[in-house]
């Protein structure tokens, strides 16, 4: 049975894993993402360690904080590129990782890898078309259409988009150093705190937040069904642990759709049409390992 | 040479061509999208004559106004479904093409069908993920992800996404029957009549229409951006006849983006990646002409 090395690299945390698979993690570390030099070399020592104790590694995967240049044809492939995050900004992730262990190295933005996990081992089983939202310290977005993640230009940044905000039910500005009031402005973890004065974590169910949260969250997902038209939409991260914002959610995005979008997936099941992943908060790591065995398919084919 | 039948069926006219490619078309008209009873005969007619004078027809394809089904798995594959359009909800326009003409028949989104046209011969050509707008009497959005048209769910109706609309500045609520002040709602041609209470033909070029117009056009180009991450985005219909449009949009986008998606054909080249179709207005019929080319494939590999 092969081993994978997953790096779900956040931009708070690492973890990184070993493992045959989701029900086969053999080990798992958890540090913060200080710096490239401090990092990386971390994970490194992790997975020499591990391959000495449990067996050489197929590959490793990585789930990346973005954005990324995920493009194998491009000079700055494998790279973390223009991110805000002091010390960060163009660093030669894979590169690196290649360079000390030798090894065929997938890399993908950090919410694409966990569309990769949830749709080998997950809620996206069978799906060609879906999306997968991490709502926490960001709002991030990726997912597949027609069976490969998404890439195009680069890759999705679905928090940046714009929604409608009404400046006098909320006077709010954002949080978003680019864009202010943007999707992820709007409703990461930070804004609500912005927002309230209080961390989303200390908020009561019944604090007016929430409903203001799924209403912004709603208008979102609106704007991914009408563009993508995806099977499924799977939302997870820190602020999607607040359980009661799922029902709140979709009755907003079937009221916003207004009927129109008659098909029974959201005018019947809207319960599974809008879910947690699969995988809980193992996805990211997990869909790191998926990155993995891909990039030794794709290392074998070439 | 094989000759194909290609129906551009929108909301208010239908188009029909024979032909074996965009730079031969054997013969065209033009009717009203009056009722289903009427305009399919007609375009039945026109294939059984131009067949008559010109050699059989291969197969046929239609570029349809929606919403539509366009999943060949579902029990109601080919047909118009719900739209406000009188006489034509529930309309299986496919199975009376078939059984009229006992031809493959391709079917898609008019939008949809109009984006592969371009991938085949016109602005999108080598592209594998891409978007088409047309903004005139609706707004519409169709294209391909990872080379393929986008379906998921149903097809992409993204004249129905939500954007920014400041009722200070601009106190019109919207055209869309359905939600108002959606992106279609705010933009299309009888937004811009209802806005301004002259049609957008008569607005010269300075005024202040149009500088609302690229401003809300940019916003949902912005979403489209971010959402699926396109390598280009291609711009027709009556209103995108405005050509000036096209560089105060291109600029609005490139202000909303704030420099977050650091790719030099966004920052360098957008005179490039905001574009008309290369196919011009005849986008919409020679798509439905390849959209043909791909139902006999089909057809022949089952």
């Amino acid at each position: 049975m092969e081993l994978w090395g997953g790096i779900e690299a956040g931009g708070t945390k690492f973890v990184c894993a070993v493992g045959s698979g989701p029900d086969d993690i053999r080990a798992e570390v958890r540090f913060p993402t200080s710096k490239p030099s401090e990092a990386i070399p971390e994970a490194i020592a992790f997975f020499r360690s591990q391959a000495a104790a449990e067996g050489p590694l197929a590959a490793i995967g990585v789930s990346c904080f973005g954005p990324i240049d995920p493009d194998p044809r491009s000079p700055t492939y494998g790279y973390v590129t223009t991110t805000p995050k002091p010390h960060w900004a163009h660093t030669n992730f894979v590169g690196a990782l290649k360079a000390a262990l030798g090894l065929p190295v997938g890399f993908d933005s950090d919410v694409n890898g966990a569309a990769l996990g949830e749709h080998r081992w997950g809620a996206a089983q069978g799906l060609d078309t879906f999306v997968y939202l991490t709502v926490g310290t960001g709002l991030g977005g990726g997912g597949m259409v027609n069976g490969k993640l998404i890439h195009g230009l680069m890759h999705s940044e679905m928090g940046h988009m714009r929604v409608p905000h009404d400046l006098h039910e909320d006077p709010y500005g954002g949080w978003c150093t680019y864009h202010g009031d943007c999707w992820e402005g709007l409703t990461c973890g930070p804004a609500i705190e912005g927002r309230w004065s209080t961390s989303a974590r200390d908020l009561p169910p019944n604090h007016p937040a929430w409903a203001l949260e799924a209403k912004y969250l709603a208008l979102g997902i609106v704007n991914i069904i009408t563009v993508l038209s995806p099977q499924r939409i799977i939302m997870g991260g820190g602020v999607m642990d607040q359980a009661h914002l799922f029902p709140q959610i979709r009755s907003e995005v079937v009221r916003l759709l207004n009927g129109y979008i008659q098909r029974p997936q959201i005018q019947e099941d809207i319960d599974l049409y809008i879910v947690p992943p699969g995988l809980g908060n193992r996805a990211g790591v997990v869909g790191a390992i998926a990155l993995a065995q891909d990039a030794l398919t794709e290392a074998q084919r070439v």
